[in-house]
């Protein structure tokens, strides 16, 4: 039994498909004139084009439009003439095309590897995957062909790139296992795009396996068995079958509305990070967005956004969503996120420290600019602002005094945009718990992030391992915060919605239903499931639970009355 | 006018009494044998040895034991072979004793200096004073006779050495002005301890003033006036006249209980960091201490303080308190304070991590050590014990497991201690305050913590600039904090005391009064002060003052009803 990560949850049983790493030696220094080194490179560059072409429609019909455009975003990047023309300049220099290639796609993607930021890092990925394709084609070593895979196939290879995937026909691949790659790796997303089980991250298993073997892949805790005793398989197509029973059990609640058991409905909306994730919300039936994460937009480059910019995104997201709330959250800088050209000051507590909307306050025309951007975005669809980070009724006050400075201006130039646009409080700090009431009055919604509202709450960071046991929202503390936010938000007749990793915890929902929680904003993979856990419970079996569960001392009393009760 | 450190707080008017920095050059290459050289520096020690008996005996006199022993800790450092023998080694090699002298007790302070850790850096100052004064002995030069300064002089020094405070009489030294020291320096206590207002840490005074002139020193605001008018004199003198009445009508109250105006009794307690400052409490007519950090005998020492010495701490401290209570905070490491030798790991956000309780739980062996030694010490006075950073019940709980073991191998051994040494939480976080009801189940007093309790609810870290105008206890949700905390303890039956520095805030008091806080703890230089704000108030009144602040929304609202209260 092999231990590696998650990928993508289910289990596959079926036999080894080991992809081999080939052959990719070539020749340093060009036999040929500069001349016809580079119409070789070209010539590959068509090819490479081409067949890249071809792989993202198949990839549109068998995956999905953005999986396809991640291909087509090959096709963009080998055309970049920054990219092109130093692979030339390495040809005039005497290397030959595959040298030349090998040296620029491999210096911009350490750069690129190097910035630690996941999204940059993800590119690096692209960049080395055009790399060996274009020296395959360079080369004439055929790519492999995955699609001709028989059913019941279980691909084993060091990593799974873009364009290996595109050629994956769903019904004939039973698992994925990989050498490298993490939850969001490529390989990953595409691996639950397509829902098929997948390992990643473990080690030398392209060794350890051997081609046509019977394997086991279970995608949900992470682990790979090999050649499996009967009675093992067996276990496994037991397990394999109530995954996808439950699966297709779930599938029925799609397009449904979400309710509880006694017939109240919720909201059930999702948090994203990029406009293109959208898409998924509709396609993985959420019913808006509850956190959409505004820093893509500043990561993503090396200056501020412009506001066009910014609008483009925003509009983006508002149409795709057609009507449905799109809550964005303003720039959360700051804490563990750094943008640098931002020049933020290195500080010894961050996640105390000047972030959020304490920096976007202090720099307002960074902010205004963003708020300009969402209002105007506000005419294409229910667009709503959400302050991260809010301590006191000053910092609510002064977005609002922000928001309307800009409605007088964008009203003397006759721009249109949502004259009842929401302004809502995140609520995440230990001050907002405790004067919610007061929030309540400034705010037009709340959403709860459980996720700092714990680490704040128990003064105990996420991140270190010697104070995780802390860490934790079944600390009473931590619960009773929770319950007074709801409480305080309905009293004063605002929306009351969640975003932390809370609204999706089975255990927690009981509890959620019981205080009267109106919006569940989950990660788009969870919608069906949570909305299935919503509709198992009546407001009354509810509030059984919390009745008990609130009157626990501890952490792991709650934990236990939880469990206890979990359906 | 010049602004520097207010160093000691009241209003001196005087004339520049200017003490030179005087001539100290010598010749780096001894012309004397190594043994005449050798005896040169051993005739200097014994008349610096002697001197310095002296100036400590007069010092005693003057101003008090402890300063007494400032000077006789030089005594002891001159005569440690460790540093004798190095200089002499320098003088083997062929230097004077000055040149050995400077060489060696200025790479010891620097070394002391480079800890960073103030007591440590105190400790070179000492080293640097030893270090002049023994060369000043070796070259015959005189030192500075400030017992011969006429009344009404203002002294201007670089520095004031505990040397030259030595010799000051108190009735005749109106001011004290230096170009370095903060309010921690041995001049800044000394000054305190006579009573003479200081101003510290103006650039270049010694060469801004001249020697003769009129200045006023305005040591509660940390101004100086050179040459000022005789309007501004004028002026000066009331304000010193009302200070002066003020601090007269203050002494009244030494001796006397703390009630409120409608004759509630309230105790009020000191703030200590060592032993020694007991002393101090009884001075000040504090009623025992309600914050004993023990931080000092960790970081005073290079390897962890084993159970004796720290008893024998706990002891003196006790027994100087004559059965007045000794509330005893354990371990608070981590966060800002670091302690080399225990090997914390650097942490992304150290207030939110290992330190305090955590780490005293996981490290059992080093917090048995300190319990058993505060459990010895609670024989020989009211020891109390308090626990630091509490998020949950579980860290009450297994502190109190520790200090039953200890018990139970204590009574195994006949080993005297209090059988009901009372074990409280200092009140300190957010989660601390939300579950006060439960805490107050298994605390046995409860002590709030507003430093700590205000960054934490408003999660602004206190020496972060940028989010400063976040970090008062004024805010709406730090006072509902506090307001909640006192209330269950009340209601639990237990006694609430406050440890933070809110506790002598004046503006504040009316609140904690209403609020019905029993035990104010304070640095003890502000036991009158306070003693005198809290019989200003009936709970009636400060019930009105506490009605109108805590119906208010912000921090700037809190703050106008509270000065407008303001008595």
């Amino acid at each position: 039994m092999f231990k590696g990560i998650a990928g993508s949850e289910g289990i596959g049983i079926g036999k080894v498909a080991m992809i081999k790493e080939q052959d990719l030696t070539y020749e340093p220094k060009s036999k040929l004139s500069v001349q016809d080194e580079t119409a070789r490179f070209e010539q590959a560059v068509q090819e490479f084009t081409q067949r890249t072409e071809k792989m993202a429609e198949e990839m549109r019909n068998n995956v999905g439009d953005k999986e396809s455009e991640i291909l087509m975003g090959h096709v963009l990047m080998i055309s970049d003439p920054a990219m092109t023309d130093e692979v030339k300049e390495g040809i005039s220099g005497g290397l030959t095309s595959e040298a030349a290639t090998e040296q620029v796609f491999e210096g911009f993607a350490s750069m690129f590897e190097a910035t630690g930021d996941e999204l940059t890092v993800q590119r690096a990925a692209d960049l080395r995957d055009i790399k060996t394709r274009l020296i395959k084609t360079l080369l004439g070593v055929e790519e492999v062909n995955i699609s001709a895979l028989p059913a019941g196939s279980v691909i084993v290879a060091r990593d799974l790139t873009p364009s290996m995937t595109a050629g994956i026909i769903r019904e004939n691949i039973s698992g994925i296992i990989t050498e490298v790659g993490g939850r969001t790796s490529h390989s990953a997303i595409l691996a639950r795009a397509l829902e098929i089980p997948a390992v990643l991250s473990i080690d030398n298993i392209t060794k350890e396996l051997i081609d046509g073997e019977v394997v086991i892949v279970d995608g949900t805790d992470g682990s790979v068995i090999a050649s499996p005793g009967s009675e093992e398989v067996e276990k496994y197509r037991e397990l394999k079958k109530s995954f996808d029973d439950e699966k297709k059990e779930l599938l029925k609640l799609a397009g449904k509305p979400t309710v509880t058991a006694d017939g109240r409905r919720v909201e059930l909306l999702c948090n994203i990070g990029k406009p293109d994730d959208c898409a998924l919300v509709i396609e993985r039936d959420g019913e808006g967005v509850g956190l959409f994460r505004t820093e893509f937009l500043y990561m993503d480059s090396k200056e501020q956004p412009g506001e066009e910019q910014q609008f483009e995104a925003y509009k983006k997201a508002a149409m795709t969503l057609k009507g449905k709330p799109v809550t964005i959250r303003t720039l959360d800088v700051g804490g563990d996120k750094d943008i640098p050209y931002l020049g933020l000051e290195k500080e010894d507590n961050p996640f105390m420290g000047f972030r959020a909307v304490r920096y976007c306050i202090k720099n307002q025309d960074l902010y205004k600019t963003q708020l300009r951007a969402l209002m105007r975005a506000s005419a294409f669809g229910d667009i709503r602002i959400m302050i991260p980070l809010v301590t006191c009724v000053e910092e609510v006050r002064a977005v609002k005094k922000l928001v309307a400075e800009i409605a007088s201006e964008l009203d003397q130039n006759g721009v249109a945009y949502n004259k009842d646009i929401k302004v809502g409080v995140m609520m995440e700090t230990p001050a907002a718990a405790v004067i919610a009431d007061l929030l309540a009055k400034e705010a037009d919604f709340f959403s709860i992030g459980t996720n700092d509202l714990t680490g704040y709450t128990m003064a105990a960071d996420r991140g270190n391992a010697n104070v995780a046991y802390l860490y934790s929202a079944y600390n009473p503390a931590v619960l009773r915060n929770i319950k007074s936010i709801i409480y305080c938000g309905r009293a004063e007749g605002i929306e009351v919605g969640m975003c932390g990793e809370a609204a999706s915890d089975p255990l927690l929902i009981p509890l959620l239903v019981a205080f009267g929680l109106e919006e569940y904003s989950v990660n788009p993979v969870s919608v069906l499931s949570t909305r299935n856990e919503i509709s198992k419970w009546s407001v009354k079996d509810a509030q059984k639970v919390a009745e008990e569960a609130m009157a626990c001392s501890t952490e792991e009393e709650v934990r236990n009355v939880l469990t206890k009760y979990r359906r």
